[in-house]
């Protein structure tokens, strides 16, 4: 018996989410289904980060246990042959049988995507926020700097959520601007339900001048969903990368 | 009577092309349905590139005549709230009565993305061609060199087509490598049937070694479609934008 982890890329815009659901098409189903044409056994996978509908990715992870005689590093080209266009495994290794994805301590890398310009571009629509009012960068730098850190991220959290704790680390949270594109990065050890949303919303209505960047600090500190901003849509966000500390 | 020029935008991905076709989903004949449905007359547009199915644009241009009293400039608007989304008029204005889009000087702007690594990228492929092959960037940029100026371009020019003359004038071929993406941006006063992509594919088949970049004289000189590379497919392709000498 083998531990396989799965580097797993997605264009989430036709799926339910990661999380397998019954009469839904949801990557952790489509990756089941592959894994068990390949192999003809009922394998179910374990992920890393249950993403929402229509959010993407480029690395999220997973794992799965097997007896197959097929090369670890094997399985990400073996398994695309069985799944559908929009997931395609980026690689794949073998991992020690007590690894969990979950479980490790990590850092997860997220990008949330906008395209700030007058009208929107059919081109861009799929994977960005489409923003029509002009943002400031600096405002938004600025409240971005104040969430870097170790908080409680309550406020930042959609209510529907049964965690043992609101607190989180955020090691980076930065805000890029290329021309009409806004990039909004940031890394942390875990991330609560829409989290990364909701900072992504706020820090939009900060740039678009409803939310001063000075109110960060007491919304942090309210503890309360309601003093945040808005929840951004799913489709401008995506799961860029995982990394285990190992 | 004032004619009307839009600068269109779409995402050619669902759509059979530009050109009207019975029973066909056409970016002209969703233009001419939309305008219809606000004017509620019936009205022909006039495009300035007729782009084959799957390839994209940021900035095609199409005019039609109208006595409506809606501001030349309101038209984009209105028009947007009757399109579907992947159709998007980025401007709108009023141009000279005998101004036609296929007959004054202008400078077309091509872009052709590419996908170089080893894996595809779902949240990449709608838009780039996938070539798991390395391309060296270096040869490409060298035979792209051979195509800028005044050619007659013959052996780029799929076979279908019955203009007067196949000289055409390139003045920009750009290739550029950022990581993993490759773009080759071209600038012509026009372009063949299947140009653009023919350019793309020699110049992908020069980057993988399959085609010596001092071969471009003989292959331009030869007048023969099958000296040329191979045909690159259309969803890689967008029309950037068209430049009107006025």
């Amino acid at each position: 018996m083998k531990r396989i982890r799965l580097r797993v890329a997605y264009d989430g815009t036709d799926f339910c989410g990661w999380q397998i659901q019954p009469k839904k098409r949801t990557v952790e189903g489509e990756l089941d289904l592959a894994i068990n044409e390949l192999l003809h056994t009922k394998i179910h996978v374990i992920g890393a980060s249950r993403t929402d509908a229509g959010v993407h990715a480029l690395g999220n992870v997973a794992v799965f246990d097997t007896d197959s005689p097929i090369p670890p590093e094997r399985f990400a080209f073996a398994l695309n042959q069985h799944l559908p266009k929009d997931i395609r495994i980026q690689s794949s290794d073998q991992v020690p049988d007590d690894w969990h994805p979950r479980h490790c301590d990590c850092r997860k890398t997220y990008e949330y995507r906008i395209l700030n310009r007058p009208v929107n571009l059919p081109t861009e629509s799929r994977y960005s926020w489409f923003c029509h009012q002009q943002l400031s960068i600096p405002r938004m730098q600025k409240a971005a700097a104040y969430l870097v850190g170790n908080h409680d991220f309550k406020s930042f959290c959609s209510a529907k959520t049964d965690v043992e704790t609101t607190v989180r680390t955020i090691y980076r949270l930065e805000v890029e601007q290329n021309e009409e594109h806004i990039r909004i990065r940031v890394q942390g050890n875990g991330f609560l339900y829409n989290m990364v949303r909701i900072i992504a919303g706020t820090l939009v209505q900060v740039g678009a001048g409803k939310i001063h960047p000075e109110d960060m600090p007491d919304i942090l500190s309210s503890c309360d969903r309601k003093q945040a901003g808005i929840t951004a849509p799913a489709h401008g966000l995506r799961l860029v990368e995982i990394d285990y500390d190992e």
